[in-house]
């Protein structure tokens, strides 16, 4: 009864993350209520994706026809301070917040069982190899994963594979977020925040 | 920073309904995270919505060659009852209920002001059109609109537009939800629910 091309849409479309099949549903009738030539932008830029690769070097995302990313080819930035981070869109809010200027490694979406994929380790055994190749000594590793129990899971783990290669690891501080409110705050929370008072 | 491609998949993505830029940014990410075939799959369900064009009778979608939707088109659908409806969605629920063997009118999605959209305006004048110029005598209009104030507005607006044309105008009953609790049933429910007890 629905167009095979409905159906079709649903389908693919209904597997994507945070996407059901309402959602995908609703999407497709209203995708179909676009002029071409917004509905040609949509599929075009989808299409564009194909042109993009992983960095050589921190696994963010480049054009396939360059070596590095953007932020690695960048001659301004430190080369001696890496931060590790979990996706590239926690580099995003790293860069909005225009805090740090040294390099950036994205792990990849830690999986909820806490433990590393294949293609995780081998990322992390390609940042040993660049580490300990580098000619300018790398003078800190921060490990920016998120302070959940698989973030600071993996977190030990990392620091365990880094000691001795790297002078200094740390990670980000916990506490009370800027303007939130104490009488709201978790245990755990108030807990690493009052111990780490300074 | 971020390459051009992401860029251009957010700017085209977070226009979409209920896709704010975060989703859309997560989500360009997701992608990018996918192998060729899959990235290529949903590219092409995207592209193959521009193959649909609207029923030339019910407003439902069809394939471009040809003249009416599976509906329409359908020898066992009873041509003498017409259900109004906002939305394609609100015809798949119908079919899934399976309780209604008639044919489909689909109006579009009612503006919040409660205003008819000249598009609209123009779908009903075909209506009319439509069953005036028929052989056969149209036994039945139901007006299935959300029992929302825009709906009942514009439900109003139809039966008058429709009273002298067709014999009979209906509307979807309300009451409380198979499986609702009268005790946290909403006044006007409980009082179209007790008013129409039968």
């Amino acid at each position: 009864m629905v167009p095979k091309e409905i159906k079709n849409f649903i389908d693919a479309f209904s597997r994507l993350p945070s996407m059901g099949p309402r959602q995908a549903t609703r999407l497709a009738f209203f995708l179909t209520s676009l002029d071409k030539a917004a509905l040609h932008e949509l599929e075009s830029s989808l299409g564009a994706l194909q042109g993009l690769d992983r960095c050589n070097e921190c696994f963010f995302l480049k054009h396939k026809d360059e070596s590095r990313c953007a932020i690695c080819s960048d001659p301004n930035r430190t080369p001696d301070v890496i931060a590790i981070l979990e996706k590239e869109t926690d580099l995003l809010t790293f860069e909005a917040a225009g805090v740090f200027r040294g390099k950036y490694f994205i792990l990849g979406k830690l999986a909820e069982k806490g433990v590393l994929e294949t293609a995780q380790k081998l990322r992390l055994e390609h940042l040993k190899q660049v580490i300990t190749k580098k000619n300018e000594h790398l003078r800190e590793l921060i490990i920016a994963l998120n302070p959940t129990s698989i973030g600071d899971f993996t977190a030990d783990l990392i620091t365990k594979e880094f000691t001795g290669i790297v002078q200094k690891i740390t990670r980000l501080s916990r506490g009370i977020p800027t303007g939130g409110e104490i009488e709201f705050a978790d245990d755990a929370t108030l807990t690493s925040s009052f111990e780490h008072r300074d």
